[in-house]
């Protein structure tokens, strides 16, 4: 660790997120040396509550266009849409190769698709021109000044890989999402070895994975799910069983599968994100499924209730998701009620659990059989598990990665326990550069970082003035106050009073022919002032305004219309 | 409990919850014999998150209106705001008589005092009308048929009562909200002897408090708390401590005086439903401050920092408590940063972990030393005191109440690992008759129930209409095409587009000049062949709506607004 090298490089290492802290959930990481910028993963965020009709949010890459001709490529750790959800729009910006392992590599390729799909039109054809590059775990890529070697780990999504970065600096070791798993129920376990080996060698930085920083203990194993899965068949083996769980999660729908085929139950999986994800790990040989175990939701139509396994999404009580339609009685194929058992197989992610509760109340209403604790482990590193991670690699600065502020915080008082000082640990906000160089670490400048909202089909053009109104036309709704005025400053038609959003008009007519009342005055008058559309506009929000506010104690928006006939 | 008696009733007891279960936190339950009905709480319930922009929900109390004459006053059980929240509005449709213990009774009292302000000029006067009277514990109240007795228990807010509610069908035993505090900190235990003697007598039906009936075990004391706060005062001897609580906690509140006031600190209340509570419970002596410790927020300034402590609203994030704007720097009087100490003597409601968390990032991210966890104990009972309740009262049915479906479930189970039968377990819907002969329960028949929506002064003029407006303008907003269009069937003026909510007018000027081109051929068109406004309108609606989907996959509100010249 502090060992001194012989060729001191002149440049520094920078780390800059893009992502990060204030656009939680978007994981986008840029690596830069000299001429050289690598950039860790592609994520989008979910819109926060207050981001009123907004679909997802995507990372502002300005500071990758603007050194466009630094970029080598992107490295993609795993394939949940936190790390990959904005590739597309990201790529379409900034076309670059993309570097990712097995299943990332198909997630990421159908998320090409899709997009080049939908923006036919424009001429999308990123399947055609980015150059990927499906990576296995030990190889290494070089890309500039950089050499990035895969690092096997385990974690909610099959084929997650920690990233060892080798710069001319030093080694960066980027966990990305991981858990230790022992004992996984398929493919190997992550390469502690591997780990150690590089730590050996000397590793300046470690970004490591916070989500469950607060967590004392150790993350259970994926396995200790089996004996749980097979208690709750047998218990249940003359019902229909519905699993609910999250799409991406690969090796708990194998292992939900065994069960089922252990039980001689056939299976179907339902929702879109599950049927895609299911379809991929299996084309990329990702999972095994026995032999005539997967059949189609209408194949299951022939099959007895006590024979059938439906797994589906909806789990974090998603209102399109497949679950949600069943529960609420909407689903075009299912009918779930008494004789069912759901099992959720998930736990509630923060934010969550007012819909999840809903959906199970539903279905406990409907007579079902809900089994909702218990059946789920994480996929992220608990604190016994961070320690190891850093007793292998010792670093000499840790940056803690992923998680809200106080997991970050949770992460550097491990790192305190651990013997860190306060100047060997840096917590970086979204913009921040990070500057390394094999003896220091220090936050020096910022770039410009953003989220951008996508509403439909539309990028960025939906921003805070658009949300703060939707926001008031949520609250209260909105007046239309509209009117024709000649050019010589003549009432041709109107004022009329038209409402959405703010009261039954059926109920509230005196009210609202009283509030046209006091428009028509407030026109009238302004009119043989002879004032200008401007003071009439305002006159009218104002006196409508107050006429609303006395009455109601609302704030409507209050939108005049003036027509020049 | 299987007695017979000599005298049989001719009429059944009937209890129908007229908020209850799908208008979860809505307590408000008629119990009715022959020509007498009370009133058990008289709750409301926040709204949903999908009833955008409504303040809050009141029981519909039709069937209280049409039965009126019956009417004999009504019973509370404790001052929380799902059990006396809806009282002003209600007693201003059905005005009878009140009856409850000192706080609860000293917090009706604020309610009625506001109503009457805010609707003087309605000539509201409920302070001066309604009847009121405040029992003492073991005091009984009679009301037509029924006889009424207030029992003690221990709730996460001073003077909660259970009611043993004596009819000539039989007695019914209402835990309202409790615990099992056998050491509190203030005040006597849960009177379980009167539990047990009533219990004794036989009790036909107990209706219990199902919030906690999931969790195993006893819910600790509330004196647990105590340690606890001096650890974390000593600990924290060098800075300034804040502690967030729920405002009607007025034991908690005294818990914390009590620490601060050993560590020679004064203490601040903060927010005004603390300050209204802190004030009531004062003056009706229920809590006991240690003289010059309770200073105001402006004595503070001349306060060490060290030597403060300020008990503050916003434990639940509420955005617009004090503590929310602490953290966000938009406190008047309080500026919080490193060297503070925040203490979160709560957990969050279900519901509201999202806002709360948003809350300990931003303090965490000022520097402030954030305490969050186990510093609380809830007020409900846990499985082994629902059992303990019901050993003692020893019902011959079981009414699970206050909780969701899933809750009211678990407390099924509970009955049933006690030995009761399926059909002396009955779970109600809102607006049930639940018919009760000494031998018999049943489910009979349904009266109206429903939620009003609260919007501002405004009472159910908002209704499913206006929020699936609001909804929609919440969504992808408004685009109001106006024009005016003279007797002859001439356009005067417009066709004018004016959007809110949908787009950045600015960086969309092509689209939306484009739009403007769709609406203007499409009304052009229109007028030649002579259509009738309504045909305009459903043709600017389509041609509009199509081009936005097609350009943007969104699908704002279209409004069509056409004045006659």
């Amino acid at each position: 660790m502090s060992k001194k090298n012989t060729e001191i490089p002149t440049s520094k290492l920078k780390i800059i997120p893009l992502g990060g802290l204030e656009q939680i959930g978007m994981n986008i990481t840029a690596f830069e040396y000299e001429d050289s910028i690598i950039v860790v993963d592609c994520g989008l965020a979910f819109p926060q509550d207050d981001m009123l009709g907004i679909d997802l949010v995507i990372p502002d890459v300005t500071y990758l266009k603007d050194n466009y001709d630094k970029l080598k490529g992107f490295v993609i750790t795993h394939g949940h849409e936190d790390h990959i959800g904005s590739i597309s729009y990201i790529l379409s910006q900034v076309p670059a190769p993309v570097y990712a392992t097995r299943l990332t590599m198909g997630l990421i390729e159908h998320k090409l698709e899709e997009y080049d799909k939908e923006h036919a039109s424009q001429g999308a054809k990123l399947m055609d021109t980015v150059r990927r590059k499906t990576v296995t775990f030990g190889q290494s890529i070089n890309l500039g000044d950089f050499r990035v070697e895969f690092i096997r780990t385990n974690h909610s999504i099959v084929d997650a890989a920690a990233l060892a970065i080798y710069s001319p600096v030093g080694c960066v070791v980027h966990t990305g999402d991981f858990k230790v798993d022992y004992t996984p129920v398929y493919g190997d376990a992550i390469d502690l070895q591997r780990f150690a080996e590089i730590g050996k060698k000397g590793v300046l930085a470690l970004l490591c994975d916070s989500t469950n920083a607060e967590r004392p203990g150790f993350t259970p194993s994926e396995k200790t799910l089996a004996p749980i899965f097979d208690n709750i068949f047998e218990e249940n083996k003359h019902t229909r069983i519905f699993v609910a769980t999250f799409a991406s999660n690969v090796d708990r729908v194998r292992q939900i599968i065994n069960t089922a085929y252990k039980f001689g139950r056939k299976v179907a999986v339902e929702g879109r994100s599950m049927v895609n994800i299911i379809d991929t790990a299996q084309r990329l040989e990702c999972i095994e499924i026995p032999e005539n175990t997967l059949v189609t939701l209408d194949e299951m139509k022939e099959i007895p209730a006590d024979r059938q396994v439906i797994i589906t999404t909806g789990s974090q009580g998603e209102s399109m998701a497949a679950l949600s339609r069943m529960a609420d009685g909407t689903h075009r194929k299912i009918t779930i009620g008494g004789g069912d058992t759901v099992i959720f197989s998930s736990h509630p992610i923060p934010g969550n659990e007012k819909p999840v509760t809903r959906i199970i109340n539903q279905l406990l209403q409907k007579g079902v059989n809900v089994v909702f604790q218990d059946v789920h482990v994480s996929g992220h590193a608990c604190q016994e598990e961070i320690k190891l991670i850093y007793s292998l690699v010792q670093p000499k600065f840790s940056v803690p990665v992923h998680g809200e502020y106080k997991h970050l915080m949770a992460q550097a008082a491990i790192a305190r326990e651990l013997g860190f000082s306060k100047d060997r640990i840096k917590i970086l906000s979204s913009g921040d550069i990070l500057e390394l160089s094999p003896e220091s670490a220090e936050i020096n400048g910022k770039v410009p970082v953003g989220g951008i909202l996508v509403d439909g089909s539309g990028v960025g053009d939906v921003g805070n003035v658009v949300l703060r109104d939707r926001q008031r036309l949520a609250q209260d709704g909105i007046i239309i106050v509209c009117m024709c005025i000649s050019s010589e400053g003549m009432l041709v038609a109107g004022p009329d009073i038209v409402s959405r959003g703010f009261v039954y008009i059926k109920e509230s007519e005196d009210l609202l022919s009283e509030a046209s009342e006091v428009v028509r005055n407030t026109v009238e008058e302004k009119l043989d002032e002879g004032s200008d559309w401007n003071s009439i506009k305002t006159a009218v929000r104002d006196s409508l305004g107050d006429f609303v506010w006395k009455n109601l104690k609302r704030k409507p928006m209050i939108l005049p219309i003036i027509e020049e006939a």
